[in-house]
Order: structure tokens, then C-alpha cells, then sequence
């Protein structure tokens, strides 16, 4: 009976709602083919545009587009800031949920205001204008030295607190863009020395890692500073090319990961005293695969908002060369696990996996076509699994997220890659050198050359400082390591001062397992 | 005393920094209205553009304009895939967490590979441009035969491997599109099939369901195959019209998800020995609750999306239906459960409720009205309840998450809804069709006709190819189902060689119900 | 042997691949450079498009772009109610985990009927046009009164169920991101008054919120009402100014909350019979600090969206002033616990900071510098937390996750601010009145007293058609509160009919302190 009455309730909404919207069709424009006319250019005085007024709006038009993709991608790249909460969560033990997930938090913020006080003018102070989201203001200034006849650029100096003349909205879409980056390379190393750091150790390294780490290396390939010049001094292709950051973000955020994962040493019963390591699984397996998912999302702000232009269309073979590489990387990454380790298809290896195929084709992406991008992934799936291995069994340095492995080494092989692989069919111009970029599978070896500089500088520059920065930082918080007691029992109550699962029954001694 | 510091401290800090940036307001261009003029369309030149210049610009801005929409919510359709992980693992046990989200992890990469290699080639194949993202370069073959005088579609045959003349942006861009549509497929019967599902017969069905069940189905439909002709052929309104996919995509992914939980037979405990079902509760509904919130949000790129255009101001029309029919389906569920069913407004049948909404608007979204959306939506939120009761206690098919109801019997329910609602107030030339598309409510008894044997062949065609492919798989993994041992301790550990929640201690005894 | 074996396999496919593409470069439009142009304006007849093709195509990509940014924006906003849901659920108790959960969900679907029916139309029926996003159809009613020779407007009357002219591309657009806004406001007392409000008074407010309480402020300040009128009827700046809704949005339902909480009576447990509060922790931190992400991310559909243009470049200053209080707040949040309060970086503090900013910037994001944006969010981290002492130390009002001191008290922070930092870069006519928008600091009094005005009127219209609404929704579902029993044992299986984590242990002993 309710059954019935409520169907003829329905069919009489159904007439009802009919006869309201029928003759509505044709009300005003619900097609929309209508809206949008001469007429919207110039919506003040509403009449026909001059030709000036015209060519106006086409140039504004096309910056917009470019600043709404910019800003738009932004945002998405921020997001993966709660992506990367999660899978160093998820793959860490629930007595230290809220620690690590408030160094996920707190790095966001901390190494923003970093960022903004200095990095940001650190390593993009010497751009003078940026064509695709209009001219600059006053942001120009690159300080750099004199060797052998060269100018090398250093560092910038100009656009600090983005005050003076970088009040303007060009500047601000660079930055806001730019920062998000910075903040993935900040985030790294959390994973690989969670579950020991105490927090305030943490918290200066999650300023000065905005402030000074990144933006140097950052300067030198995408502000205009040496190694991007190394093209047009030296003759190396087009000096060193990476596109999204597989170097300047990826590799710095792991080099950084190793540094600090081996200052602070392995977790309390990691290994046991014939060196052989302990699996210490993580407690939300789920939590962790839902967290890759957002990081590959967000990758396709990363990837294709590099081109910091709408207008430019090859934001689309960006785009799909990213999810291949990503697809690649999880299969592979499963397959090698499945086939010739443990013989089951482990999902914390699939993440893996498609991480690291995300974090090599992130430089390469836009050089080279999908066919590279496929075996690019499908590379970085193998090689994530043998470094994780290496580096835990080898060099006995705990990384209880496999950081170190998807961001160092998976960040080094996508800048290589590139050198192997671009097909010269983008970045015409590149670094100011002419022509289009080109690897040595496509005739032109010095590009490879200048990739490989690249990486050694990399790594050289980032294990320096990276060492210093931690030594200084663990003299003022007198260690960098909680005391055993809090790692034992779980960092969330010591160092945060509350539970992370308060009321849920945990069964803390399965967790952490016995050294033997 | 620190208290007054502090506040202190802060006055300083506004009177220091307001000084700072006081000169500032003028600096550069802060408000944006100065940037972006004539000069940035001949950047390089930086001088008046001729006409030819300005026009191209013009054109370029339209195509650019498409590009970023179809890429940016082709990027929110790939983040559904969270939100179907979350759905369907929040709504089974917690034994098998890992398993559930694994296999809505490798699905997105699986069936990618399997789009990438046959996929797209056979659905697109036959279409040789699309006007808004720009022109195509060499794909345009279409496989048919020729029967009663006319010439039916049936696959396409270019652009396997995207290779070839298919190296080009605008084809690119369809690609990923239409990747992260056929990956909502995919995963559908990961729902239906959980907690009892071969991980290595998941994983050949993964590659398949992309390179092969889903393609032909969506030729028919958006590659220019026979369904989309039947108005062109013989009259029927404007073909098969399904605009973003309520049978394409969710109509298929609810069959296979029918017949392949048919296949595999109900969980160990679900039906008593009287035929009479107990309920299996989720784990984690609060998971659920907020998988459904990315589904939501991701529609919103799925069904607008399919625009494949910016300019095509409809958008806003299809984004708001989109979003009242969401409503309007949670609503009557919620309302049908609370008054009708348990007296409980029972929050997974929220859940299917607003999903079923959001499925049944996909197809007609873009030609009907809002109050036709908001019944569409009505009728979607009660039958997605009735649909499973009947599914779960008459025909004794065991579907842990409700995949078939959501998906499929609300997919039948989205393409017929067009055929009914359509007001005539967009779609001029659809399908290469004179006038609007309206269906028997608005006039054109024709176009329901030809919605009712589009939902008729799906069947059709979906049970068939999905039978005999499921089938093929069980032969090759000697059998699709896990063994009962595994079922019983959860496959977590059997399947995929790892717990979903090491440390968090669980009842599984309460879990899995007992036979009586 | 395997390895070696997988290893030629890559090899072999490098090369196989690699030549398969290598001819591809140029085929089509690999770099995009060729694709959009002049041929794409007139897609047709492709051929030169005349003077008046051209200018309406340049009129058209101007609306395309603000409708993209639009309708993307506000998606955005959207998926912010997954935040919601996930803090305020993260932030109090497993056992009420589905109630709350579920009444995040249900808001979204009952208020946007609310808003769909009755509210759009008394918000926004008074609007005849909105240059942005092209001309309106049918929508432009306001009803006011006339007092002292003024015509004060007091809320719109077309618009109700969008139809009629309505029908329209850019009303559907408006609609469509004001009605996430309305929302927010909405979700918001659920906060407050989680864990004891029973979910039928609370369906019935969901509804109420959207169709009369938000709406009608929302006319007053942004729907062309009499608040918006204050500069040009009396010279008061430029009236009320809230950019995105600090208060329209925010301090609405902040106020709201505190009714509902203080109405509702503190949870059972909560303070002790010496008036001292207990503290009842949250069950899971970690997901209510994804839920502050998404919240964060959401935000920049929040603010920037609201320009309702991607044309309007200010966009970039609005999304990095965001940004920076968004850091500035938890920073700030994070710095006043640890050193002033408890001595531990307290998580929940830094979530609610960091809300707290992003609530603050809100109406002042478009009119302020970057530094007086860091100057907002620094001291809306502390009021945070001393608004939060006091309600629940002073006022023993019992707001389980602070949502009065977030939205309400920052809300009014954020409206103020505006009035002091406006520093006359942006706001150009606003509200009628000539010359930008200029706070106290720089120079306009007048200015802050009329924000002063707009937060007045917010408390003292929320706090009584608030008190109205809830004693008649009491009145119909006979008491807002469950009973005690169901407090006590958690309202999942009595008020929802299902447990949130079925087959996890729960402690649920140690979840509700004892009053002593």
C-alpha cells in the first residue's frame, strides 16, 4: 500500500514537474550557443570592440588560459601532500599514526613559510619574465660567478616575502606553483626517517628545506642558474633538461631521505644482530594504496602543469605519457614480485611501483613519446624493488616507506632517461639552445652527457648539504633521535601529545618485532 | 608574560611587514588588469599581429580552451578510481582489505595497458577527427558489414599502441579521456566479485575487460558503430544517445558484475540452508561514506567532461543536473529505507542511492531539464533498493556492495530515462541527425525505441562476451574462485601476502556469519 | 637465470618499441604547435572567419574561460564536504562514526534541495546579470523595503527550482557554485553538535539551512541586499565586502553551531560536577588530518573560484594569499600549544589553525598583500585556541571539534581583517561605489566600520532565526537529542541501524569519560 501510494506520488511529481519546465525550452539560453558574443568584450560600453580592444582581449585571453591551467594544476600538486600523509602512514605502525602524519601536515606549512621568506627569490630571482602568464614585475636578479670565460648563475636574489615589485600576478602564479613543488621534495625524507625523528628536529629541517636545500639545485636547472646553461656555454644538448622535477624535486627529496635515514640509523629491532632485517609491516595497508591513488592524481597536475601554459598543447601527450609510465611501473613492479621474489603480487610493491614509474617519466615526459614512456615505467618498477632490497639488505639503512628508492633512485634514472630517450619532436628553443631536444637513441649523445652531470651534481650537492643541515640541526635539538622509551611505546603520546586511534584495541606487541 | 610577548611580537610584526609591502600596491600589476595584452600573442615579435596572426590566435585559444577542460576532468574521472577502492573495500571485511583494494589498484593499470595495446584502437578507430580539441592525423578506419543495404560499425582498426600517424596531441587527449572511462568499467565487477575472486584470474580479466569486452560495446555507441546510425539508417531519433555513458560504461560494468558474481557463487555464510541470505556488514562505512564523496566529485568530471569542450557552455547545465540527481537519488533511498524498509536511515543505502542517481543521469544529463533530473534521480534511489533486495533474495546472487543495482540496473534506467525526458533543448546533429535530441515525453517516441534497443543489445552482447571470457579465464587459472581456507581466514595473506592492518586487533569471528 | 632473462626481455622490447615510434615524430601534431587555428573558429564552413565571427568567437572564449574556471572552482568546493566529513568524524568517537559520517553525506543532498527549491531565489533572485559568465535570462527580482528614503533590499523572489528564464547556461553556473557554498555553511553545526543530535531534527535543518537561514544573509551581502548597499546609500567604503564568505558562509554557521550546541546541552561525560571539562579524544587523528587536506585543497576552489572569472588574473594573489594564512594559522596554532599550552605540537590544534586561517582569509583574500595575509593567518592560530578555552572552560558550551571557534570566531576575525588591511589594489567599483576597496590601515575608516556592521548583523540574524529553527524542529521530532542510552552505547546501531567498523575491536570503555 505505502509501496503503491509512494510510485503515484512519483508519477505525479513526474506530470507536475513536466508541465513547470515544458515550456521552458527556449526560455533563455540552456544551450549556451547564445552566450558568449562580441558583446562580452567590451561589457562596459557594450558595443563593437575596436581592432586595439580586440587584439587586447585575444592576448588576455590567452594568458588566462594559461594562468587558470597553472593555478588549476597547483592545486592538484598540493593535494598530494595528503597522498603522501597517507602512504607513509599506511605503511608505518599505528602506535606513530599522528606523528607521521603530523610531519606530513606541519612540512606544508613549515616549508611554505621557508619558501616564502627565501627560496622562493633563492632560486627564482634571476627570471626576468615568464611569456606564458604575461611579463614580470621587478623579479630579476641572479647572482653568479665568473670561471673560465663563464657566467655561472648561483642563486637569485630578488623576490623575497614577494615584496617590491613581485606584487603581481604573474609572479604570484610562478609562486604558487613553484612552492607546491618544493613541498614534495620537503615531504620525502619523512618517510624515510619515520617512526624515530623527533619533531622538533623536524620542524627546523621543514623550514630550511624551503628555505636553502631545494631552491639552490632548484636555481640551477629551472632558474636560469649553470646547469641549465650548460647548452649554450658548453655545447652539451640543452643543457641539463627536467622537465617536472625528476632532479630538482624528486632526487633532491631522496638523496635528503638517505642523508637523514642513515644519520638517524635503523628503527629499534629492525635488524636483528646477524644483520639480517625484520619486515615491520605497516598498519593500513588500505590507507596507504588510497594515498597512491592521490599522488598519481595529483601527478597529472605536476606533469602537465610544467608547462605553466594551457596554450600549450602538448600538455595532452604530458598527460597520457604520465599515466603510461605509471601503469608500467605498477605491472612491472608486481610481476618481478610476483614471479621472482615472494612470489605473491605484494600492494605495497604496486605502489611502489607506479610511484617510482611516475618519478622517472616526470622529467622526460614531455621529450619523449608513449612507446618510451611505456618501457620507462616498466623499468623504474624493477629497479624500485632491487634498490629497495639493496639498500636495506646491502647498506642496512632503514626507510620504512622505500623513499629513498622511489625518489633517488627512480628520480635519477627519469633524468637519464630523458638523455636516452627524448625523440626530438618538443622543446624547440629549450635553455635558449636552438632546436629541439634529442637523446643519444635519437642521435644526439651530449644531451645523455649533460643528464648524467646533472645527476652526479645532484647527488653531490644534496648529500653536502643534507649532511650539514642535519649535523647543525641535531646540535640545537641535542640529537635528532627520541630516546628509546618513545620509539618503544610509540611516538604519538610522547612527542604529539595525544593518541592516533583513541578507543580502537591495538595489539602494540606484534608490532614492533623482537631483534634476534 | 609570554602571553603579552607573544602579542607583542605580533603588533611589531604587523607594523614592520605593513611598511614593507605599503609601496607596494602600484609595484607591478597586482590586479591582474595590465597583463595579458596584444603583445602577448606575438610574444616573440612583441608587435601588433597582422590578422592572420590574431585569427589563428583566435582559434588556437578555442581548441586550448577544450583541451585543459577535457584534460582536467579526465583527471577527476582517474581519481573515481579512489572513491570505487574506498566504496568497495569500506563496504566488505576487514580480512580482505588488501585484496579489495588491491584489485581496484591494479585494475587501473591493467586495463590501461589493455586500452593502450587494442582498446582504443577498436573503439575510436573509425573516428577521423574531432573538431574540438582540433583536427585528428590519421585515425579513421572503421571495420563493418554490410547487410540489408546499409553499412554497420563494428570496431575500429587504427590506433593500437597509439603509434603511427595517432602521435598527435588532439588524439592524445581523447585517449586519456576515454582511458579513465573505461576504468570505471573495469572496476565495477571488482565490487560484485570481492572477497572470493583469484587475484591471477582478476588480473587476465583486468587486461581484457580494456583491450576487448568494453571497446566494441562503446564503438557501437561513440565510435561511429552501428547503434549510433540507427537514426541515421533508419529514423530511430538521433541513434543510441548515451552522453557520458550510462550504458557504455556503467551498464557494462554492471553486467559483467552480474554474471561474474553469478559465476563465482555467494560467500561461505551468506545464504542459510532455507535460501534465506544474512547480512555480511562492511568494515569501515565511515571508508565508504567518503569513497562515495569521490565518486560525487569525480562525476562532475565524467559527465560535463563529456562535452569534450569548454566552449560548449552546456556544461553548467549538465554539472547541474549531474549534482541534483546525486541529491535527489540519495534522498528518495534514504527516505524509501527510513520509511519504507528497516526504519533506519540506513547510510550504505545513502551511499547507493546517490551513486544510482548519479548513474542513471550519466546518459541523459546533457538533454534534459532539472526537474527531469531531479526525477530521474527519485526513481534511481528506490530502484537501486528493490533491484537488490530482488538480486540478493530472489535470484540468490550474492553482490557484496550492490555493483549490479548501482551500475547496471540504473545504467538501463539512465539510457531509457533520455529516450523519455529529453526536453529538445541540445544536441542539434547528434549522431549526424537533423534537430534536437527528444525523447517520447517531449515528442519522439523514435528516440526511446532506439534507447530501448541500445539497454536491449548491452544485455545482450555484455552477458554473452562476459560469460564466455570468464569462462576462458577460469580454464587458464584453474578456476576463478580462491579456495574456502582462504575465503574463511580472509585472502589477505593467501592472496596477496600481507594484512591490510597489522597491529589493529580484529573480531574475525563476528565477521563471516554462520550457515544455518 | 630468470632476471637475466626478464632483462633481455626489457632490452629487446626497447628496441622493438623504440622503432615502432621512431618514424612517428613528425605524423601528426605531436608538439601541438599546428593544431587551433583560424580553421577552428569557423569549424563549418572552415574557411576565414568574418570581423563578426571573430569578435563573437574572442566574446565567447572569454565566457568559456571564466565558465571553466567556474564550474572547476567549484567542484572543487564540493569535494570539500569530504573534508568536512572527515575531520569532524576523525574528532570524535568510533561509536558514533556512521551517525556523523552520515550526517556529513545527507547535508549536501537535503541542504541542495533546500537551496534548489527556495534558496538560490531568495539569495540571488535580485541578480539581472553577471558579466562574467555572459548575460542572464529571466532572473532579477528583489524584494525591499523603503526606509528613511532608502531602498533596503532584503532577498530575491525568482529563481525557485531554477525555472522558468532560469534555464539558462550562466544561472545554471551560478547555481551551481553557490550552492556548494551554502554547504559549508551548512556542515558545519554538525560539528558542534555531533554525537547527541538525533538524525531526524537534523534531516529537517539540513533542508531549512538551504532554503531559508543561509540564503537570506547570503542576499543581503553578496545578492545584492541592503548590506552590499551600505557605501552607496550611506559612504560607508565600499559596504559590506566578504569575497568568498568569511561570514556569509563561515560566520553563519558558526553562529548556528553555537545555538545548536548550546541548545543541544554538553555530550554525557564532558564536564565534571565541579563545572571542569574532560577532555574525549577523537578516534582516528590521522583521518581528520586528510580531511584538513582536502579542506586546504577545496579552499582554492573556495576563494580564487569566487572571482566567477579565470579572466580576473587576481586570481593568483587570492590563491597565494590563501595559501600563506593557511600556513601562517597552523604555524601559529602549532607554536602557541607548544610553547604557551600543553608544551606537545598538539595535531587537532594544528588542523584547527590551520582552518582557522583559511576561514580568516577568506573575505580579505582578494583586497590584502601577501604580508598582511601572513599577519591574518598568524593571529587567527591563536584566537583559535583561546576561542576554543573559552567556550569550553567559560561558556561550558560542548563543541566536540571546535567548529565555532574555527568558523565563527574567524569568521568575524576574517571580515574585520578585510577592514583594516585592504591596502586599495583591487575592488575597482565594487558594489557600486567608485575607487577600490581600502581598509582602516591604508586609509578608509568607514570601511571597517561597515564590516563592523556586517558581523553584528550576522551574530544577531543567525543566533535568532537559528534559536526559531531549532525550537520548531525540537517541537516536530519531539527533543533535538537522542536519549541516553543510545549516548552512551553510541548512536550507529540505534539512530543509523549499522555499525561504522564492523569486526574491529573496539575499547569502548575508555571512549566516554566518567563525570566526577
Amino acid at each position: 500500500m505505502k509501496k503503491f501510494l509512494l510510485v503515484l506520488l512519483m508519477i505525479l511529481t513526474v506530470s507536475v514537474t513536466d508541465y513547470a519546465y515544458a515550456g521552458t525550452v527556449k526560455a533563455a539560453d540552456p544551450a549556451g550557443t547564445a552566450t558568449g558574443t562580441v558583446n562580452d568584450i567590451t561589457a562596459v560600453k557594450q558595443g563593437k570592440p575596436t581592432q586595439g580592444e580586440l587584439e587586447d582581449q585575444v592576448g588576455h585571453n590567452k594568458v588566462a588560459i594559461n594562468m587558470v591551467w597553472t593555478l588549476i594544476t597547483g592545486f592538484l600538486v598540493m593535494f598530494m601532500q595528503a597522498g603522501f600523509a597517507m602512504v607513509e602512514t599506511g605503511l608505518t605502525r599505528a602506535k606513530n599514526a599522528n606523528h607521521t602524519m603530523a610531519m606530513n601536515f606541519m612540512v606544508y606549512a613549515l616549508g611554505m613559510l621557508g619558501f616564502f621568506m627565501s627560496g622562493f627569490a633563492l632560486m627564482f630571482g634571476g627570471i626576468g619574465s615568464l611569456g606564458t602568464l604575461g611579463g614580470f614585475g621587478g623579479l630579476a636578479h641572479e647572482f653568479s660567478i665568473n670561471l673560465f670565460g663563464h657566467t655561472f648563475g648561483l642563486f637569485g636574489t630578488s623576490g623575497f616575502f614577494l615584496s617590491g615589485g613581485n606584487y603581481d600576478v604573474a609572479v604570484f602564479a610562478l609562486f604558487l606553483f613553484e612552492m607546491v613543488f618544493m613541498d614534495t621534495t620537503a615531504t620525502i625524507p619523512t618517510g624515510s626517517m619515520a617512526e624515530r625523528w623527533k619533531f622538533s628536529s623536524f620542524a627546523i629541517y621543514g623550514v630550511v628545506v624551503g628555505a636553502l636545500i631545494y631552491p639552490i639545485f632548484g636555481n640551477w636547472v629551472w632558474g636560469g642558474g649553470w646547469l641549465s646553461q650548460l647548452g649554450s656555454m658548453f655545447g652539451l644538448g640543452h643543457g641539463v633538461v627536467d622537465f617536472a622535477g625528476s632532479s630538482v624535486v624528486h632526487m633532491t627529496g631522496g638523496v635528503l631521505a638517505l642523508v637523514g635515514a642513515a644519520m638517524l640509523g635503523p628503527r629499534v629491532g629492525k635488524y636483528n644482530k646477524d644483520g639480517s632485517p625484520n619486515a615491520i609491516p605497516g598498519h593500513n595497508i588500505p590507507m596507504a594504496i588510497v594515498g597512491c591513488f592521490i599522488l598519481a592524481f595529483g601527478w597529472f597536475g605536476f606533469n602537465p602543469g610544467s608547462s605553466l601554459a594551457g596554450g600549450d598543447l602538448r600538455i595532452s601527450v604530458v598527460a597520457v605519457n604520465t599515466m603510461i609510465a605509471s601503469a608500467t611501473g605498477a605491472f612491472s613492479s608486481m610481476a618481478y614480485m610476483w614471479w621472482f621474489k615472494t612470489k605473491k603480487p605484494d600492494p605495497t610493491m604496486m605502489i611502489n611501483g607506479m610511484l617510482a614509474g611516475l618519478v622517472a617519466i616526470t622529467a622526460p615526459c614531455a621529450f619523449v613519446n608513449v612507446g618510451s614512456a611505456a618501457i620507462i615505467g616498466l623499468i623504474s618498477g624493477v629497479l624500485v624493488i632491487e634498490a629497495s632490497f639493496f639498500f636495506e639488505r646491502k647498506l642496512k639503512i632503514d626507510d620504512p616507506v622505500g623513499a629513498i628508492s622511489v625518489h633517488g633512485v627512480n628520480g635519477a634514472w627519469g633524468v637519464l632517461s630523458l638523455g636516452l630517450f627524448a625523440d626530438g619532436s618538443y622543446g624547440s628553443g629549450w635553455n635558449g639552445v636552438k632546436g629541439t631536444v634529442t637523446g643519444l637513441f635519437y642521435g644526439d649523445p651530449s644531451q645523455f652527457f649533460a643528464q648524467l652531470i646533472g645527476v652526479i651534481t645532484n647527488f653531490i650537492y644534496v648529500a653536502a648539504i643534507g649532511w650539514v643541515v642535519f649535523k647543525i640541526i641535531g646540535l640545537i635539538t641535542h640529537g635528532m633521535r627520541v630516546d628509546v622509551d618513545a620509539e618503544l611505546g610509540g611516538l604519538d603520546v610522547p612527542e604529539m601529545g595525544i593518541e592516533g586511534y583513541a578507543g580502537i584495541k591495538m595489539d602494540k606487541n606484534s608490532e614492533t618485532p623482537l631483534s634476534k
